[in-house]
């Protein structure tokens, strides 16, 4: 839920920093229709600019809703392969999909758009594509040997129906109905190939209700991602990409649905809920730092310092501290959304986090720090991963190619189209 | 799903007419972090006005939430109560969720706010009480006639646990994480008297991604809410507000989750879907109007108009013809949103309308609507009603009191708190 451990720069813009690859491309206001606009003085000072036209390049080095700050909206889909898919129709697949994003991520309409109208607000649109072991082994490619189930941790209760899959979509847009659209445009085209296996619909604070730049905050109240590596960090790109072979460009990903039980949350008072996770509520400060100050949420945790009766101020089985590594390349970028599902009966909240984090390899970065946690974090006792899953996050195209181009090139070592 | 009837003047901004009683009050945006804001130009140029400190009166003659724009997303609500529930606990739960409302309302947190930053960002946060019979028969007040379930429809395919209620509320914001951490707020306190029945989450296009005033869009890609009654109409306030008695200044509504099925509506041509609806697709304008004005959306339709070959330009089955009345007071104040549920196996959408319409008489008003759409109706083919309710909208009140008082007043001509 809460941070890894690596100290960043004070009062740095997030959406700064988290550019990466694919800016965006956030120009393009004037398209709507602005004669609708209410004319009285007040709701003219009020008038957002708008970001409806906004888009997000789609051809690049890599893919794109990696890097980039999360929008407000996500659906996360796993798909299973078809019984009878071969490498032909995973590749048939990837081209049409990938055409399809290509078009709806600009605003346009995908081919056979039957609501186009509904695609012209792409709202910061990103789609991104992720493959299981199942489609790299139908290709032909050299399977990573991260790509697999996590092992398994012993807080987990994972629901089958929650887990796994051959093929992962990653939809994120400022606005809900645009996601809307893109998901069901790309789901009619995958359905001759794959069925859905799980799809888990997140939000992050809406886009214009905070000041861009903002870490979200989880159900529980928490500042939720704010060490997370930066471009500028000097090994981010080998903390994300993956150097060589078909991968190269790429990354991986590990999407985990999380219940966070408010109910008993509910029952710990603010200290209690600040010694858990080991940062202030109010700005999301390791407790070594003011909890006023709103900079103060970048600082360094100092995990050495104790009070005057000697005992760490960071209390050492604290989320912060347990997940915290010597090894600089123990990191992982988290991307992560609320989810808010549907509660009935004597139950007040079905609702968690959806924990998505990109690294280069899962075994190496994300793992030891989940075993950490795993073993012992105090947050344990109010959160269980119900779902879980790790795909290939595939590497980017260039225009007239597509995502998945490299999974089917005859020398896997150049990455290039076949 | 598309518009009633009757005219309404062209060109003028829907956020202009539906501001009703409580005015969103967006001045206050300065309070937010603007140090965290990107120093880079292009980002500059593309901020938006920020709109998370945007409130909306909780006081009046009226609750909120009714004639207001509606915000991106809402949850409806339908609470069963307790088997003991009674007169003093109804009273009690009403006293404790109304001051809930009135402070998150605001931007401030709740009594006992476990969360209290997640209720900083209001962004136009509105909270709407509303009750069944059986609330009003423990009140001791005289159930309104039109109280009831509606007549069952022939293309009713009702599921019980979508369906009915004693307690109902919405909550609606355009960020929604606040409007998560107010349900948990109000769920938490009402725990002690009733559980929840049922509750559908729902969502429009976004804050600041079409110009203010934009008639939102369904899944079906329709242009949908075209033809409201607008406050400025001679009759808006009989349309709306029941005149007398405990509900004096209160209304009703029928809340209905109507499943759209996707599949079938897109082995349909764009003729077929715009001869269904009676609208074009592009801009929502009758067929008797242009395709391509904005304005023209706001055109009546010409019910008379025939082709050269002497056939209705509006089809005498569509949507917008059948649900048309030659009654002025036969109109309902639509304010629905879409919802799009989790997807699995073959299936690739579960998603639909929730409509929401607020109307002085059910009876009158919406049942003659629906019985007409419900006879006959092209859209019929792909929409089934899967959810069902109707709650009387209590009236507003005054600081110092509570929603809901006027139920336990002596004399309940007068509306007085007792």
């Amino acid at each position: 839920m809460a941070p890894s451990n690596t100290p960043i720069r004070r009062g740095t813009s997030r959406r700064q920093l988290l550019v990466g690859g694919g800016a965006a491309g956030l120009g393009a206001v004037a398209a709507l229709g602005i004669h609708q606009l209410v004319s009285t003085a007040e709701a003219v000072a009020t008038q957002p600019e708008l970001n409806g036209a906004g888009t997000v390049p789609f051809y690049g080095e890599h893919q794109a809703g990696i890097t980039i700050a999360a929008p407000a909206h996500a659906l996360f889909i796993g798909l299973n392969l078809l019984p009878d898919a071969d490498k032909d129709s995973v590749r048939r697949m990837f081209k049409v999909l990938s055409g399809d994003a290509a078009t709806l991520t600009q605003g346009r309409s995908a081919l056979a758009d039957s609501e186009p109208e509904l695609a012209t607000t792409p709202a910061n649109l990103t789609v991104t594509f992720g493959v299981g072991s199942k489609a790299v082994e139908l290709a032909g490619q050299q399977v990573p040997t991260w790509l697999k189930p996590l092992p398994k941790f012993s807080i987990d209760k994972l629901d089958e129906d929650l887990s796994g899959g051959d093929v992962f979509i990653q939809i994120c847009s400022d606005d809900p109905v645009t996601l809307s659209h893109a998901a069901r445009m790309l789901l009619k085209d995958a359905r001759s190939f794959a069925t859905i296996k799980w799809s888990h619909r997140g939000f992050r604070q809406a886009y214009g209700s905070h000041a861009s730049g903002t870490t979200m905050r989880n159900l529980f109240g928490q500042v939720d991602g704010t060490s997370n590596p930066q471009p500028s960090d000097p090994n981010f790109d080998s903390l994300i990409w993956e150097p060589q072979g078909w991968l190269r460009g790429g990354t991986s990903v590990v999407v985990r649905k999380i219940q966070m039980n408010l109910d008993t949350w509910d029952e710990l008072d603010r200290h209690g809920r600040e010694q858990s996770v080991g940062r202030y509520l109010s700005n999301g400060a390791p407790l070594t730092s003011s909890p006023e100050a709103p900079e103060a949420e970048f600082d360094a945790p100092d995990f050495d310092a104790t009070t005057a009766g000697g005992l760490k101020i960071i209390p050492e089985f604290s989320h912060v501290a347990r997940s915290r590594s010597s090894d600089p390349g123990e990191r992982i970028l988290r991307r992560g959304y609320n989810y808010d599902d549907a509660a009935t009966g004597s139950q007040i909240s079905d609702a968690g986090l959806i924990f998505v984090s990109f690294q280069a390899d899962v075994d190496r970065q994300y793992v030891p720090i989940q075993r950490r946690l795993d073993e012992l974090d105090l947050l344990n006792q109010w959160t269980a991963p119900v779902g879980s899953a790790v795909f290939a996050i595939l590497p980017g195209c260039q225009e007239g190619g597509f995502v998945g181009e490299t999974l089917f090139a005859e020398d896997s070592t150049s990455g290039a189209t076949p």
